[in-house]
């Protein structure tokens, strides 16, 4: 038995045999061409058929893990067709009087090393992309067609890195689990891996030659068993029935409101941290997006996300999840995330730094571009905007000034908006306090649990050798919550927990109890936390 | 005009022309001795003399500036009385048949030497004791007499350093400001300005040559202008006369009671850093000391000061105060304080970090020491003992499981102790908010408002990024001054404030209509305190 720990992209058990997933050789030979014109437009016909099946793929895509996913295959049609990568290959072809699978594989190489070689994460991930394109030229060159097909039954598919259209292309109902040595858990599997609901496994580092092994993938530990002692199979196998009747509970539960049984009702809705989980948050039926994190469309760039950048996102996700709510909070950035173009000093306690809303309303720029995004975005459904880390009234008062700017300008633009929700998270001790004043100035509160123990109880959550301090129920935080709800009622507004806590099933029931409007959970919590609420008197 | 920045060890402004402090040359020269056994004498009776100087300036010192302060004295005499320094001077005379004035300089060296070298602060001060210690030797074997006169008219004392013994010759009347381009803000030097109540700067790199020009000194900026402008002196002159004039009206206020027209009474006490801030606080009149924090026993030494190191340094603040009330504050170190001894691990937020009590209950060893420490001393004062970063009940109740075992412990070994009051410091969200569940634990709370401030508004006060969203005033720190007031009461006890607020005189009327029963200042604020308290209705 071999237990090997990695990092987990999703949650869940699996248990079979492994697959490893080989690259098709494409074993490319240098070989001299008399006429390289017609070498040329052997490369023209490859490409063409390169084109076509990529458009399948995308068909394929669209219908298994919705337009979001799929679109990956539109980037590589436009990678293919990108006149720097086209010429290249042409010019190999015409200079140095070679093949076109040569010439392909060389410029392929090239333009992946370039990507890899840049300090931006997104523009590295697309080093595999320009792999994956160039393999796929490479096999029409040699076979026709670039289309892998992979015989298989059920199993765990290892692999050193998947891209997109080797998962794609693989039989969904086939594959248990992924585990990857490389890869990240952004990465494009790992998305997958969340919208097809199997667990997935990246940075694990699985020797050569397990191929046919029988291995349990534990999604929950990060780690997979190879080749497990029986107890182990037994323990794991009782676990994963347990969870697949569990699933089947849950899923009854789609479509019904989340109410007690007395008609209490409130909204559950789903934090997501970026584009990809909008698919998990439907297939969890998630009556809303509750916490949108803005902060992946800074993280993943390596300059100030441009307006039409943001609005992009904000868009997509307003129309994926059709007239249903949006909450989208605005940059929660600070001295803890390296990202370097914001040029943040070091900080001594980073956690009571410079960070959200003090970025946004010291360097005001950032924050307009944002706004001007969201309210554009705003007219393609319903968008509502929420502010993390205020402390003060005059704050709120002050975001609501440029957010009037900001309308100014776009009704002189004669550019459309929507009515938008303008709400506050409630994460520090100052706002639970002055709460009163503060529900005087806006639509909404969403309590950030998370970060509010971790003020009230002067305790940076990361620092385990505080372990034994910290309690996530601490009376002085439920207390809180109480008196959030309660000054959010006297002014006539809603309040929501989008804070870990609110996921907390043990809790479910006092915080209905306490009045709480609305819950904003991880996509997978929506089903558990429905079933509380439903089960209640 | 020349600007030159200092250190403040003591506040105040002082106006007059420059006095260098020029050390009594007492060359030495190496000169062989035939008979080594009268030379000896020689040493013998020089010592005597010393001894009986050291005596004299020990008395003179307890009359000037009280009984602590003398101490360095009888510190002296016991340094000179030491038997390796003793025996080294003896044994240079005789195998090296040296006069005694350079033996005792080569010891002297040696010794300074040896001291300076140490890792410890307190030790490495040390070296300037025997230097001045040697000095008088010499200056006996030369002159007859080590005392040193200064023939002056009341002028700005500059030095490179001043030695105990030389600060206290100095005609009191006629010193206006120490200034040292050495020393620390901890030296005799500044203990002896705060005693004496004028303004000392140290760490202030004046050239040589100033000796007799005009200057002033402010302690409150923290420097000294030499030759200044006529404009810049009559400012000057004139926020003398301002202080002055202060002065006389608030020590009018000595001896009265802290309580407003309509009679209602507050506790006022003063918050102390160590033995030698005891005398500000007396001549300020303070009813108490309301904190004082025992960090620098930790500070001051490279080992964890022993059980009688502690006894004694609480002993004496307690026998000081005479009855008075003594709060002394338990060990509230962190991470951001560096004691090599402690080995904590660097944080990533100390401020949120393993530190106060987290650290004396997850390593009891410490705590119990000094809180035996403390309870042997309350035989001898009226000592309450008060715990910082208190954020649950269980932390208080363990706290006084902790000190029933001592006491069980002292009875058993018929160790007396007093009644010793037990109080905490508000200075978490998390204890305010339970405020009413601790009050039934304790006999006080004292809110630390520049932690609890800092909690509350999630802002690190160090960091001066955050200036612009600060705000000492914040109305949710107001409040929950309020809400800790009336959870005191609610149970019966009183509450206090040692945090800097509590010295913001422009508040002081706010606190007495809120209830507040004690506020601690430093010594300098009491008597404006007073003053405001005194003044109201």
């Amino acid at each position: 038995m071999i237990c090997i720990e990695g990092k987990t992209a999703f949650s869940g058990i699996a248990i079979g045999p492994i697959r490893e997933f080989a690259k098709k050789s494409s074993a490319v030979r240098r070989s001299h061409v008399d006429d390289t014109a017609a070498e040329c437009i052997r490369f023209e016909e490859a490409k063409k058929v390169a084109m076509e099946e990529l458009g399948a793929l995308y068909d394929k895509a669209v219908k298994e893990v919705g337009e979001d996913n799929a679109a990956i295959f539109e980037v590589h049609q436009m990678m293919l067709d990108d006149e720097d990568y086209c010429d290249s290959i042409r010019n190999i072809i015409t200079t140095q009087e070679v093949n076109a699978e040569f010439a392909v594989a060389t410029t392929g190489d090239n333009f992946a090393a370039m990507f890899a070689g840049m300090d931006d994460e997104y523009m590295k991930a697309r080093s595999a992309d320009v792999k994956d394109i160039s393999e796929r030229l490479i096999a029409v060159l040699h076979h026709g067609s670039g289309a892998q097909s992979m015989e298989m039954e059920q199993a765990i598919i290892l692999a050193d890195d998947l891209a997109p259209s080797e998962t794609i292309q693989l039989d969904r109902s086939k594959v248990l689990a992924f585990v990857t040595r490389e890869g990240s858990t952004n990465s494009h599997t790992a998305i997958l891996a969340r919208t097809m609901n199997i667990p997935a496994l990246v940075c694990t580092p699985v020797a050569d030659g397990m191929d046919g092994k029988m291995a349990i993938v534990d999604g929950m530990a990060g780690k997979i068993i190879i080749e497990p002692e029986e107890s182990v199979l037994a323990e794991y196998q009782k676990k994963k029935e347990d969870e697949s009747k569990r699933k089947e509970l849950l899923s009854a539960l789609k479509g019904k409101p989340t109410a007690t049984k007395s008609g209490k009702s409130i909204k559950l809705y789903a934090n997501i941290g970026g584009i990809g989980d909008v698919g998990a948050a439907l297939m969890n039926d998630a009556e809303g997006i509750g916490l949108f994190r803005s902060e992946f469309l800074y993280l993943q760039n390596d300059h100030y996300p441009t307006e039409e950048e943001q609005f992009s996102a904000y868009k997509s996700v307003a129309e994926m999840m059709g007239g249903r709510k949006v909450i989208i909070r605005t940059l929660d950035i600070g001295a803890d995330k390296k990202i370097d173009y914001f040029n943040l000093d070091k900080e001594d306690n980073p956690a009571l730094g410079y960070r959200a809303v003090r970025i946004c309303l010291d360097r005001p720029e950032i924050f307009k571009t944002q706004l001007r995004a969201l309210y554009r975005a705003s007219a393609f459904g319903n968008i509502a905007i929420m502010v993390p880390m205020i402390i003060s009234v005059w704050e709120v008062q002050k975001v609501k000034e440029i957010m009037a700017e900001i309308r100014a300008e776009l009704d002189a633009q004669k550019i459309p908006y929507g009515k938008v929700e303008f709400g506050i998270m409630i994460e520090t001790p100052a706002a639970v306090i002055i709460a009163d004043e503060l529900a005087k100035e806006v639509d909404f509160f969403s309590i950030g649990t998370n970060d509010l123990t971790q003020y009230t109880l002067a305790i940076d959550r990361q620092n385990a050798k505080l372990d034994m301090f910290y309690d996530s129920h601490h009376p002085a935080v439920l207390k809180m919550i109480q008196m959030v709800i309660d000054s959010a009622h006297k002014e006539g507004i809603w309040a929501g927990i989008c804070g870990e806590l609110g996921a907390d099933t043990t809790l479910t029931e006092q915080f209905v109890a306490m009045g709480i409007d609305e819950l904003s959970v991880s996509p997978a919590m929506v089903l558990p936390v429905r079933e509380r609420v439903v089960g209640m008197e």
